[in-house]
């Protein structure tokens, strides 16, 4: 199934949505979009102004997950649908692809099958979860963990921020706590596109990436006691310095990681991604450190000897450095393998258009993971210039936007019941 | 020459300072004096009323610094006075000795000489200087700095917090702007009593230090930059995690300073004190950091050696990480020898007390360090329980305080001319 999109329009919605919360970036074009603030509000008022406009029928559930449901005439209004979408929200100072291609991209093909006329045997959804990127309640992946069932409606809206606001307060804030819940399980098919955020398309020169597997994540908030002390009157002999004992966990986190990528997985990653430091005052031996490890693999058990490399440090930091030390994981997702048939209508799709596709993995933590969970996903890649990602350097040519949205628009077309022509 | 202190008059003033910005602490006593603040204006406050009361004429220089003058019949008006004194600012939940201890143990000594009947030929002044932990406006020492010239009153007060307060407008806020200079120049001698606030008392069991020098400091601002990017997505071999790279600079300064400690100099310290990490989020390969570094030593050569080997591994690192690096040195001081005759004077007055004294080195600043450069200085300790300052378990005992400020007092009076009994 091949289908026509119009680059100008989806260009134009992407445009639209970068102006919400946009920053003066010295390279490139950035965003900050924040769960439940101005921006946000903008953001997603503006979709639900495209949908509505696009004759989608509009919803938004408690958590704040839009949903926009085309059921041309013809179609099912009782079969599962074929549900499409992405998220709205970024990191602070992220870019402007990372999650509005994926929303904007998904009701482009919904548009282009209104206007190539072709009628699905079955509704598709367009959706934009709430709070992917997990930057102000939750860890990520917050809208899509209630529509998979993995979190309560409850749970999600007592999340708080560091004031204290709830989820709750902060949707309706912005007018955006509806009623009910999107809900995962009634859903035939799930597929979201997404920048690759790495460099995988881009060296091989090929517009759209077919995930086989979505890497699984693990988080690891790591707690290094010592004893904040005068820089100047403490002996080299007498410290317990948090920050040194921090400063070996970060390298040998990376050790590990290294060790693990070139002895079996390449997808292996391990990250010191925050290090917060007390009291951080240049004339103060450092008594506390927090630090936030992020790991990740295609393989469970790489990345279970990543976990284990953070626990012997700490034992061993321990014992040679006197600090005190803790560590929780408050997320741990495994590896999610992708559904094969929509990975092939993708395929197909590629073809069908004279468009390049081709197998890969996601490195990055997406919607698609929760969804994968309940029932069959699949998630496609644009490429990503050099792979810079969570930064205003992000960038997807127009084109390859365009290329890769042709393909989804095929892959659901057929997923959906368009017969081939 | 031997003075009777009243331990108890001495404690009170130092426990009424005490509540001026007390904190809740978990263990100990801790304050939070920062300058221009309600709590430092009750500080203030309350040494210009202890001051009066005990017979001084207290003047407030443009820069806030407090000097209160005694002048007993008998003592020649025009002679350079012999001043003493310390600070009464603290750093943001700091102990409430640092500081306090010398402003009132000055005060007690002069209350000590007048209740003894003693004349000496000169004035005795007590001085507090404003800002001596450079928590809001300057990097520390900053009331002696004016006072030894070394920056001018204007400069001082054109100073600005990280709101854009200058400290001019904090000190009218608090009604300590007042005018004129305070001038070390002027001063035959300058004497500081300070907590240790390092083991070297403690372990010797000894209740006064003298100090033979006070350590160098230099402050060094690093910059880390690398590249900031999904810390799932980009592959372990495509990185430029400037947290990474910052991780070995904080192992390198360790690794300097215990080398020049093992081969040279025992006092030599080096510190990563602050580390901030840009953008700070568990999910994104750290982008920037900025490091604060502090080495310090009684030869300003192996401070060179430290300050050599941060060159060192920043070049390393550019090298071998691929991340661009900078440093600034905002903060240079070199080591500074205290005056013979005052130590002596120290040492006589502990004999003739019955009080052991032995000479140590400083390795935290102190006004004193401005004041040496322009006329005669001594520096003498009293014990910290385990070393611990800058922190609310900071304890002196009062039967050090009061053993520490009868040697003061005895020092003070041989100096300024009290003949020996």
């Amino acid at each position: 199934m091949d289908l026509t999109v119009d680059a100008d329009r989806l260009r134009d919605d992407i445009e639209a949505t970068a102006a919400f919360g946009d920053i003066d970036a010295g390279e490139g074009r950035g965003r900050t979009v924040l769960v439940g603030t101005e921006a946000n509000r903008r953001a997603r008022e503006y979709l639900v102004d495209r949908m509505e406009s696009a004759g989608l029928d509009v919803t938004v559930d408690a958590v704040g997950n839009v949903a926009g449901a085309w059921t041309p005439d013809g179609a099912d209004p009782d079969a599962a649908p074929v549900t499409v979408g992405s998220h709205l929200d970024s990191v602070p100072e992220g870019g402007i692809f990372d999650g509005p291609l994926g929303v904007y991209a998904a009701l482009e093909a919904v548009r282009a099958m209104r206007d190539a006329g072709v009628t699905p045997d079955r509704p598709v959804t367009v959706v934009s979860f709430t709070e992917e990127e997990g930057q102000r309640f939750a860890d990520g992946l917050l809208g899509s963990s209630v529509a998979a069932g993995e979190r309560s409606v409850e749970e999600a809206l007592a999340l708080t921020d560091d004031d204290g606001v709830t989820l709750e307060e902060a949707l309706e804030d912005i007018g955006f706590r509806g009623e009910g819940r999107l809900d995962a399980t009634g859903w035939d098919a799930f597929y979201e596109l997404h920048i690759e955020q790495d460099t995988a398309l881009e060296e091989a020169g090929v517009p759209v990436g077919v995930v086989t597997t979505i890497t699984g994540i693990t988080h690891l908030d790591v707690e290094i006691v010592g004893e904040a002390n005068h820089a100047g009157a403490t002996h080299m002999h007498d410290r317990t310095d948090a920050l040194a004992a921090a400063a070996e966990l970060v390298l040998d986190v990376e050790s590990a990681a290294n060790e693990v990528v070139d002895a079996s997985s390449d997808s292996a990653v391990g990250t010191v991604g925050s290090l917060d430091v007390s009291p951080n005052a240049t004339n103060v031996v450092p008594g506390r450190v927090e630090a936030g490890v992020d790991i990740r693999d295609v393989e469970y058990d790489s990345m279970e000897t990543v976990v284990g490399a953070v626990r012997d440090a700490l034992a061993r930091i321990e014992t040679e450095r006197g600090v005190d030390t803790d560590f929780e994981r408050p997320f741990d997702l495994r590896p999610t393998p992708m559904a094969e048939r929509l990975r092939e209508a993708a395929h197909r799709a590629g073809d069908a258009a004279g468009i390049g596709t081709m197998d890969l993995h996601s490195g990055a933590a997406h919607d698609t993971m929760h969804v994968a969970d309940v029932t069959d996903a699949s998630l496609l890649f644009a490429p990503s210039r050099e792979g810079i990602s969570h930064n205003p350097r992000e960038w997807t040519d127009w084109d390859d936007c365009a290329a890769a949205t042709r393909v989804l628009a095929g892959a659901i077309a057929s997923t959906a019941g368009v017969a081939e022509r």
